[in-house]
């Protein structure tokens, strides 16, 4: 059950698969659920009702929405309806049958049966001192009559069990058959109630004989408030370390699957020992929890899932070394350094020469600015081939930040130089340290009295106030786009409750005290670096939060790198930071922001599209998950934020966009974590936070391709590698670059999934990456011939399954629902395989994924 | 698990017979359980294990021994052996195996798995951060080495469980089954310890195969205490109320199973309507549980045990007046006023005219002081037969004590007679008013100003002193003896812990904050009746305390019968009273307690038999039980005190009995009921307790023949059965007399069991009530023919079984055990029947009980 918010699309979908398919294996094709089931995630994404519908559900339940929703659904007899899940693929291929239940997971007041529960038992012996049974059957006809005003058939459905229920089930089967018998024994009297033991796709089935016409709906269930001052979008931010590492880990993952596949079973047995990737897929699967990647679990419990997923990095090294070896030759000493976030990496910290190899996980080539510490002053940086590349060294900026532990001297520079990686593989450059007396890198400037800062490269120019020392503007020198964007960073304080109401804010729940927050400082001081690969403003805006705002050589963003931490609490006071973009773009209360990374969705301040919106919260109540993307926009530009983890976004003014970076809270605030959200680390100090944005500035029609291509790239970042040079390898060797694909996917195809499946068969799925609307050529139709598609793979053949991987396409049957739309004509024919599989060439459309059993001579 | 101090034998027998026929009906012979388990109750009788014993049981085990006594066991390694259960059986028939468990009914330290357990769960998993596997085979290793050098054999025991426990069983064998496994496997490495899932019996089949010699134990194991200041002797009186009902519907329950035997099934539905013995025995089997009777269980749970025998007494009385209505043809409308107790009495109070029945369960005719409420001033009174008897009429003494509602205006007299009934039989008086102008009966005599007031019978004389209003001196007219014997009410500071000990005195802990206990006066005001059927001193100690002491015609005991409550608490101290009998006797610190109403053992002040006791409560520490009888002797004289319940009892000096008669206590004993014993009645006072002792001045060698019978009389009250007449039923009729026997069964002979057992099948229990050296005449060894025993029912066969009905006796093969006094010789025979089933003879020796199946022609 994951969270909706916060996970990306990729994750979301391997975790269902892995799940799937532990199903199948474990109770057979006849088993497979018709029915899913999110009855505890705190709010619902239209992707999710997307991704279920592909992957063959007839039907969805769920529990949390808002309550004004709620209560005018209920009014409305409007329960349950279909949900169309996608504006791009065509009806019902993303429609999901969706109906909220009654209690949320709870069962009806009055009857609860279990270890934690205090609902007396039933006693229909009439000898005894406690019989109450007419009392129950009374109360149980009479929740049912009640429940029985909101929902359109004649069955109900009532959701007996809860959180931590079922330990010891036979008190609440005992009580139970009890109640059936009972209630039911009433038909004697004329009772029409009938009830028994059933599951959701019994009831579903029912639901669907009723041959009704049911609403639709387009938007999503984002933000959730289950009352007037509990807006659950605090957790969209909550732990945004751990946010950060499942993010980073889906990347690992990719890589690691994809060099299962391209290297075989030597990547699970080699020089570097034995591994696979299991053990970072399930970490990561269970990280998807909704208590896990949305940073509402206890700090324990959270500690333990960092924990599965740094056991899943050392098996996934282990596979990438082996795997690098075996495809490469390369006989260096292989290490990954997993810190290099925190500008930790032995290798390039203490060898005179290493080596770096760099793996593309993408279907097209890509450029990539290599970051990494060092102690020296100048390095030369070479290909493969021996053909040297430019590089840049500069003083770190964050140095010292970090507790490293007293026996690390942390190197005092950072060496910066661009590599490249072809499609689905490797590249390896060799870095070797200057010799003789190299001049120290230049210092950075102190901006002292200087009016206007300014950096650029050939596609941006940015410039800095500074006397303030913000960011003033951003200029789009392609296009000659210009927009005045003041940013900073500020903080709500966390409510502790007050006297309208209790509700404080903590790991699940945002709510500031007041609805304009305070910026941290007014001002920032600059230190300005510039170099020949990129020109960097450095802002220090307090001891605890920096920036440097960047522009790499050809790069068609700024990038924000900023650091945040430890928040003080010495005042006793909580406190959510933001960041800030200030634009005279005029949006008219419209945003964008991202479903789990994928489609975009328009957002409008104090509104929802199917209710009258009484926002009690006027920051909270604006708060929505942003995975990937942030946007605004009028006619001629388009502001466009693409972020490093998911976190919590709105637009609070026309022309602003600010986005939930880090929290630090002292209240728990009384949705069962029981802690208050005050992450410390080892040191004993409030955690820090290193993140970074890239900002987009482009005309609007034109925005999509830049920030959905540095998208694809956050999510899938290629993985470096380090090699420690030993005598047998201090020379470039010829097999330093290698691609698994005879020819680059064109840019709009994501190579979603590439996995071993079993040992002749490959699991491999593809997506159209764009929306309909978004470029005049990405979002064009692809065809992709499979067949041909791999370097060193011979593919026999495959068969298309649903996304989850666990049923042919072709085998599956959902479902048909009459809705208001009447679209349905077309229903049976949309989830067949439209492919001849003789031919294997496979066609995709904006934003379908299509998921195929791959066939190979031995993986 | 009944508890051991205070039911009866007659109630553990029913009740186990109870259980064991469950278990043979549910699971058949072949789950007969083979080992007795009473893992919680608070000390061990010998009676108990005699009971066992005869029940075929081969061994017990059990969790409760004093500490000092354990500690003891625990360095001579003498934690199992043999219990003899009996001075008067020949061995080994009441000789039982016995073990003392290792940790109480608790799993060793570390080792608990369950929803109320915080033990860590077992990790085996080496990828777990929580991998632990390493440290519980170390530590229960550990534990085991240690706990075998308690032990003599290569066996030992654990309990893996306790209260509460495997609610949610899985969290047990998860957790156990890994330690099996992996504590086994260390035998790889030349571990000695194989562990395994067993039961007490298999544990016992291999203890008994270990061929040891046993140590041979002959007292028992009460008090028990826990630590220093926490003897476990309050619950031998806390509750008297619920002690008296559970004592009283004991008689009951006997003589509706007898009505059921004697009247058949028109017993079972006739013009009272349809009941059966059943509800009575069920709610005395569940009364005698160990937080039942011992009144160590929440007040609401209390209330549920009366309110079970409650609705077993409207059952019985139903039952009864079938069984009546059918034997005698009397058509009285009949009831047997179950407030009797507390004078109350519907039909005695507002009839002129009205029938008593009387049914005696004894297998010997019996005297019985029928006294009952009347509004009249004189009554004459005659038998079945029309033959006129004396009675005597007399204002009521503790009149305005109780609540009786407001409706009630309580009857000012009371009318005494002496009646007699048949064995196994009834007899029916008829009482009229006596009309016209009859006089008041006289008032009691106040006494102000003689020094010595006499009340006297044909056997004994009382003399009291009329200054101080006690009791002064008693003497057997019979023998000549003569005794001073003061007696009076004192009390007990119940202690709220202090700075030795935080212990505090409540349900199950008897502790006082000082070792003497207060008068609750120096001086009673006396009253004095005498009559032609009884002579009686009226005590009045304070407005909460009262005695009637009397002399009936023919009797040979003085009745004390006492009303103490509500116990005040104004001053916030918890006060536990004892009466306490006075004299001159040189008792050389000894006395003596019964066991569960059977055979007597020697006590001795400040000692126990099998260790050295360091007794750091003084009182506390030589508290008993006393079920019935509380005796002491020198060489001359004995005093014997027969209870009307359990009660707590002591010799604090010599030529001193005490019995702790109340407790009210404001302090929870932290043993697990969590709530202070403070019993409040229904208009929110404390309970007021209304009770009878007797007490016997004897030479010693005649003492247990008057003690016995008169025992034997209280435990087997005769059911009062009252008529209002209607027209029919004006007049005498001639089945007013019946006797279920031909003839009356010698004295010594007690019918412990007669009830029906199926359609065609009776249970029947003989016993010779009298131990071996009790007396020249009635412990001698007696002969019953059970084919001539009836005098209504046609005996065709009879089986000897066990003692618990579920086994034939002929088919008992117990383990045999040797031990260190080697008398196992005639081991083999001691069980066997030893009569010829044809000519039904059975043959009694002294306080042997002989069980049987009946067969008869149709019940």
């Amino acid at each position: 059950m994951n969270d909706e918010a916060t996970p990306t699309y990729i994750d979301i979908i391997d975790q269902m698969t892995l799940g799937l398919r532990f199903l199948n294996d474990t109770f057979g094709i006849g088993a497979r659920p018709l029915v899913a089931w999110h009855i505890d995630p705190f709010g619902h994404s239209r992707e999710q009702a997307s991704l279920f519908a592909q992957m063959g559900f007839d039907g969805f339940f769920f529990g949390r929405l808002d309550y004004q929703d709620k209560e005018k659904r209920q009014k409305e007899k409007n329960m349950e309806g279909v949900w169309r899940g996608s504006a791009n693929l065509n009806p019902p291929s993303a429609d999901l049958f969706t109906g909220v239940l009654p209690n949320g997971y709870n069962p009806p007041d009055g009857f609860c049966w279990d270890q934690l529960c205090a609902d007396e038992p039933i006693v229909d012996d009439k000898n005894s001192r406690e019989y109450n049974k007419e009392k129950f059957v009374s109360l149980f006809l009479e929740t049912a009559k009640k429940q029985s005003k909101y929902y359109k058939t004649n069955h109900i459905i009532m959701t007996m069990g809860s959180d931590f229920q079922y330990e010891n089930a036979n008190v609440w089967f005992k009580n139970m058959d009890k109640l059936i018998k009972h209630v039911n024994e009433k038909q004697k009297d004329g009772s029409k109630v009938n009830v028994f033991y059933s599951t959701p796709s019994c009831y579903l089935q029912d639901l669907n004989k009723a041959k009704l016409t049911w609403s639709v709906k387009y938007d999503d269930f984002f933000p959730y408030a289950d009352s007037a001052h509990s807006f659950w979008t605090g957790y969209f931010t909550s732990r945004p370390a751990l946010k950060r590492y499942v993010r980073r880990s889906s990347a690992l993952l990719q890589v690691c699957n994809q060099l299962e596949v391209l290297a075989g079973t030597q990547a699970n047995k080699g020089p570097y020992g034995r591994a696979e990737s299991t053990v970072l897929r399930q970490a990561m699967a269970v990280a998807q929890h909704h208590d896990a990647v949305t940073g509402t679990e206890k700090q324990h419990v959270a500690n333990d899932y960092a924990w599965q997923l740094s056991r899943g990095w050392l098996a996934c090294e282990t596979v990438i070394k082996n795997a690098l070896y075996n495809l490469s030759g390369n006989t260096d000493k292989l290490s990954i350094c997993p810190l290099l976030n925190i500008s930790l990496c032995s290798v390039t910290e203490s060898e005179k020469q290493f080596r770096v190899m760099l793996y593309n996980p993408l279907g097209r080539e890509i450029a990539w600015n290599v970051r990494v510490p060092v102690q020296g002053r100048a390095y030369t940086v070479a290909n493969h081939a021996g053909k040297p590349l430019d590089s840049q060294v500069m003083p770190q900026f964050f140095l010292g930040l970090y507790h490293h532990g007293k026996s690390h001297k942390p190197s005092v520079n950072e060496l910066v130089f661009q590599a490249s990686a072809p499609p689905l593989g490797f590249s390896t450059y060799t870095v070797t340290s200057q010799k003789g007396n190299v001049a120290r890198p230049s210092p950075p400037q102190r901006v002292q009295h200087q009016e206007v800062i300014v950096i650029q490269n050939e596609h941006l120019q940015l410039t800095f106030n500074g006397t303030t020392g913000l960011l003033s503007s951003m200029k789009n020198l392609d296009s000659g786009l210009f927009l005045p964007v003041v940013q900073n960073f500020y903080w709500y304080q966390g409510s502790k409750g007050n006297a309208e109401n209790i509700q404080t804010s903590g790991a699940y729940i945002f709510r500031p005290n007041v609805s304009t927050p305070l910026p941290i400082s007014p001002k920032a001081q600059l230190d300005v670096v510039k170099g020949r690969l990129v020109e960097e403003v450095r802002q220090t805006f307090s001891p605890w939060c920096q920036q440097v705002v960047r522009l790499y050589q050809g790069s068609r963003h700024a990038e924000f790198e900023w650091h945040v931490g430890s928040i003080p609490i010495v005042d006793h006071l909580g406190r959510e930071i933001i960041t800030r973009f200030d634009t005279p773009l005029r949006t008219k209360g419209l945003f964008l922001t991202d479903a789990n990374g994928r489609e975009m969705l328009t957002r409008r301040r104090n509104f929802r599209p199917t209710w009258k919106l009484n926002n009690s919260e006027p920051v909270a109540g604006n708060y929505y998950p942003i995975t990937s993307t942030l946007a605004m926009k009028d006619e001629k530009a388009q502001v466009t934020l693409v972020t490093d983890r998911s976190q919590g976004g709105s637009s609070m003014k026309d022309g602003s966009l600010e986005l939930m970076i880090h929290r630090r809270l002292l209240f728990d605030d009384f949705r069962g974590v029981g802690e208050a959200l005050n992450e410390t680390g080892a040191n004993g100090q409030g955690l820090t936070i290193r993140g970074r944005h890239l900002l987009f500035l482009a005309p609007p029609d034109s925005s999509a391709r830049l920030s959905r291509l540095a998208g694809e790239l956050q999510l899938s970042e290629p993985q470096l590698v380090f090699g420690t040079l030993h005598k047998k390898s201090r020379h470039p060797y010829k097999d330093g670059e290698f691609s698994g694909l005879r020819v680059a996917l064109p840019a709009s195809v994501h190579v979603l999934s590439l996995s071993r499946w079993d040992a002749h068969t490959l699991l491999l799925r593809l997506e159209l990456q764009f929306e309909k609307h978004d470029d005049r050529n990405l979002s064009r139709t692809v065809t992709i011939n499979i067949a041909r598609m791999f370097s060193t793979l011979d593919v026999e053949s495959f068969k298309e399954m649903t996304l989850g991987a666990n049923l042919r396409l072709k085998d599956l049957h959902r479902l048909s629902w009459d809705t208001v739309e009447r679209e349905n004509e077309h229903r049976s024919k949309a989830m067949q395989e439209p492919t001849d599989p003789s031919d294997m060439m496979v066609t995709l459309q904006p934003m379908q994924i299509r998921t195929f059993l791959v066939r190979t001579k031995a993986l």
